[in-house]
């Protein structure tokens, strides 16, 4: 029998792995680990990972038990158990992959920048706000001229769509608004409408980052 | 006829690249992108990669063309393409994923940081060095801590290890030194050694970052 357990909370990157799971269909149990009160710190976290991160992910089936950490990889780890939303052939996969890694290297980082010196950091920066603002904005840039031609950022709806939305989804973090990236917005109007969106865009029920 | 040209400059991110390449023993040849000097948003490099960063892989062999972006998407197509330095059984795979996803999202986005703050901003922040700097800490404390148990990052020498050593490389940009990481130092001596991560250090032949 399958058993996946998802230690995560209310984070864009636990939530790129809540929509993924709800995409497949397959059955999983959240286990809410509450990073604001230092939970990723304790057992069973710091036994799972040791970076002290969410969102991880346990796996097993018959004989077979995974820990997966890193959104990332588990996404892809994800797409390959179930050939779905990562293309095996070479073009349409390479894409897939250097979007991913837009999102992952690029989105990602810079946005939890912009969100801790416009919020989170106790003593006030002006250049470094800057500084992580315009690191945001040269990637929606490149997004909206991308999503111009085409649907989704690599082919067919992805991991790569999955891996930017929850990011894209809190744009204010870095102080933006996509009424200014019109194809952004549709973009991302386009994927809230999936029922697998809300539904893990919705998890863990009741995690606040407040 | 393969044909695999690399648009690169003396960075951590395009020494990836080159360092896969010379493992795998493939020809390639270097078309330098002086990034100090704009170049990443010229020709050709402007409609190779929008995004305007190094590195970009063009492949061509007989009918099919593909253009590499992300240094992390070109290592996981390079080891595909020759079923090398990425395992394909779920476990050892999972391992070099989730240990090449903490490189590429984790100690580079860190170390890049510190590098801005400590060197290259025209205005110092105290705050930002800090905080990038912790940031930088926090990696090394788990990657000390992973490497006093392990050879190498995840099972055999792989991309894992390919995409965190030019990083490693340059802990200076953060102030560490490795003396104080003993275990990340006996594995970086180790990678030091390889004849392929020598000649891919050394690439592109003349570039510098000064
Ligand atoms: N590269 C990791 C990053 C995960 C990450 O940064 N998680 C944050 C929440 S979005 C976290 O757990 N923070 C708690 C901490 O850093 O102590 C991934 O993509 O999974
Ligand atoms: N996520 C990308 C990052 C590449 C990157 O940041 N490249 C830097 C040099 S290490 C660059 O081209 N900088 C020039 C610029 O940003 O304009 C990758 O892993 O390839």
């Amino acid at each position: 029998m399958l058993n996946i357990v998802l230690y995560a909370w209310a984070t864009p990157n636990s939530r790129r792995v809540t929509i993924m799971l709800e995409e497949l269909g397959v059955p999983y149990r959240i286990h809410p680990i509450n990073i604001r009160a230092g939970e990723q710190f304790e057992p069973p976290m710091s036994t799972l990972n040791p970076f002290g991160k969410v969102p991880v992910l346990t796996w097993s089936e018959c004989e077979e038990t995974r820990v997966l950490t890193e959104s990332g990889a588990i996404l892809v780890a994800l797409a390959e158990r179930y050939t779905r939303l990562l293309p095996s052939e070479d073009g349409p996969r390479d894409a897939v992959l250097q979007w991913l890694m837009v999102g992952l290297t690029a989105l990602a980082p810079a946005t939890g920048q912009a969100h801790h010196w416009r919020s989170l950091a106790m003593e006030r920066c002006d250049v470094a706000i800057d500084h992580a603002v315009t690191a945001v904005r040269r990637v929606y840039d490149l997004l909206e001229e991308h999503l111009g031609r085409q649907a989704f950022l690599a082919g067919d709806y992805s991991i790569a769509d999955i891996a930017a939305y929850p990011w894209i989804e809190r744009c204010e973090w870095a102080g933006l608004v996509l009424h200014e990236y019109p194809s952004i917005e549709r973009w991302h109007g386009e994927i809230s409408k999936r029922d697998a969106v809300r539904r893990g865009m919705a998890q863990p029920a009741g995690a606040t980052l407040d």
